[in-house]
């Protein structure tokens, strides 16, 4: 049984804090839009395609208690409160291309003079809570192409070894996950020998969410800390990296998790297939390339500290950025719940 | 004025408890091998220089309070005793060799029917009290030819961008340092702009230590984490890379701490050039190549804490090799007290 890390009904939305795993197991009471971008913004929850949904399901929650019966206040209300829930966290694609979505619903469902008010309301509240089923499902299927893919590349009917980044688990999306999606399907197929994540600095989200998956899941998993990668490849036969991603360019670049770029070189040089699981709702083909991609830099002290802990020298300067790009000439193939795609054939894909 | 991590004079050896650093500076009062082993072991002290002078040098405190006046049992006390010392790190090369050339010294004061009881003694003592000015010595000319060689690689007179991994400054060594020692030359001569130092998970060392002399030196650098260093090189323009070796092979193969093999790769990938500073005592021409080199692994509380906090999932294997090998082929140059040479053409030098 996966991680719940999402617990929502009408009315009621709750998350699973992830900035006190592993030691603490304690949900967040979200009672509007307000609580939810704090917990993005804080990273008490964290995945592209989590952030979407959270945030969204903010917003249902707020509606729900809005006596509003104007649709056009309504509507210029939704549009507000998704721009600032866009704003918790700049690099995430998935919650500009909801918002953007959830929009030009509320535009049509606005200027649409049968529509009443409630029915608007309903409507509206109806299509959030269709994209918790959505992303469960897009991740089966991204599992699915994903395990395709990678025995596909292997010799005979043997076992893999894989490699994750960072966590693209339950934790990351509504359930099932991507990256982690395509290790369950490998494990759920019997052909998973072993994976291995990443601790995953300064956050530490392999380290204590990926791997609290795992070890849930009893999947046979070993923690290595970032720097290696390349020892690993060179002493075990790893089949395949999968990674997430958290906003794909129409060129194929990839912004993921600080520390994705150098995997994927170091995927290349020992010539192991490089995997970026993602949904449709990660590739933005409003960005021409990785070098557009705006990156957050987040605080010094993420570095510096363990919680209460100082761990580096005082005085020292820091640089830290969140994400980094993989350049599309890195990539074997994008995951997605529609196939596996190479990274130059999105804009044509897309064209159609 | 560097940091002083040994205070030695005849009798009285303390070294600085690198465990301690940034946050205390305490001293750890060495009575004998056996505290020597001590503090090697449990990574009180590191850096294969230092491990080897230390080590050396609690031998020589148990020397001066032992009142035996048989010269064969004296021989056979010392080699019992470095043997031992060397098994408190296996990697290191450093300490092995000089213990080789000390056991030597013994069997032939030992043989030598003119030399006395106290002769014998006081040479043997001597000698090892040498190693310690014979380190700074060396040191400073590594600093100066690996300042040379990475100026001689810049167009124009410009100032240079260097990354450097782990610690490898007066802390590693007797003073000055290696591959620290190279950048401590090229900002002495005002041609460093910046220097970047990784964090060097899992013990930090990066972080804690070398952060630690680059802020007490007012040397201008940034702290990264060990998965930034691809980013940092497509960002910024680094013009060398420079790390220390735990030990060298005869055919240039380099063995030193985790992720420095990742570097070396994402280096080339970057056209950066990827240097290694260690003094002859690092060169081991017993071992044909990496291949050959023993990888010390350290326990897994040393990934899965800091200090007593737990920061890993409960129940999750790690892996924790203490090192990787770094190919010849990765390596532009290796910066010795005798000068920079490729690592392909070692085997000659020593030939001659």
């Amino acid at each position: 049984m996966s991680l719940e890390s999402i617990r929502y009904k009408r009315g009621s939305l709750e998350v699973l804090d992830q900035l006190l795993l592993p030691l603490q197991t304690k949900y967040i009471k979200i009672e509007g839009v307000e609580d939810g971008w704090k917990v993005i913004n804080k990273m008490q929850v964290r995945g592209a395609p989590a952030i979407a949904i959270i945030g969204c399901l903010s917003l249902a929650i707020e509606l729900l208690n809005d006596n509003s019966s104007d649709k056009k206040v309504m509507r210029q209300e939704i549009e507000g409160k998704l721009n600032y829930l866009v704003s918790a966290r700049p690099t995430a694609v998935n919650i500009k291309l909801a918002a953007d979505d959830l929009i030009n619903l509320a535009n049509s469902l606005s200027a649409d003079e049968s529509v009443s008010p409630e029915e608007f309301k309903e409507r509206f509240i109806a299509s959030i809570e269709g994209m918790l089923a959505k992303d469960i499902e897009d991740n089966k299927a991204i599992g699915r192409y994903g395990c395709e893919a990678i025995l596909k590349s292997l010799e005979g009917d043997g076992l893999v070894r894989v490699l994750t980044h960072c966590n693209t688990g339950s934790l990351a999306t509504a359930e099932y996950g991507t990256a982690l999606g395509v290790i369950r399907s490998l494990h759920a197929a019997k052909r998973l020998e072993h994976v291995y994540c990443t601790e995953t600095r300064p956050y530490n989200q392999g380290a204590r969410l990926t791997a609290y998956e795992l070890v849930h899941e009893k999947i046979p998993a070993t923690l290595i800390v970032d720097s290696m990668v390349a020892a690993l490849m060179h002493v075990r036969n790893i089949g395949a990296v999968v990674v997430g991603a958290d906003r794909v360019a129409a060129n194929g670049d990839t912004a993921n998790k600080i520390g994705t770029y150098q995997i994927a070189i170091v995927a290349k040089y020992h010539n192991v297939p490089f995997y970026v699981a993602a949904p449709f709702t990660s590739i933005d083909m409003n960005i021409s390339s990785g070098e557009r991609i705006k990156i957050e830099e987040r605080p010094e002290n993420e570095m510096t500290h363990i919680g209460d802990r100082r761990i580096a020298a005082p005085g020292i300067n820091c640089w830290n950025p969140s994400f980094d790009i993989t350049p599309a000439s890195l990539i074997t193939g994008i995951i997605t719940e529609k196939g596996v795609f190479l990274p130059e054939t999105l804009k044509t894909l897309f064209a159609q």
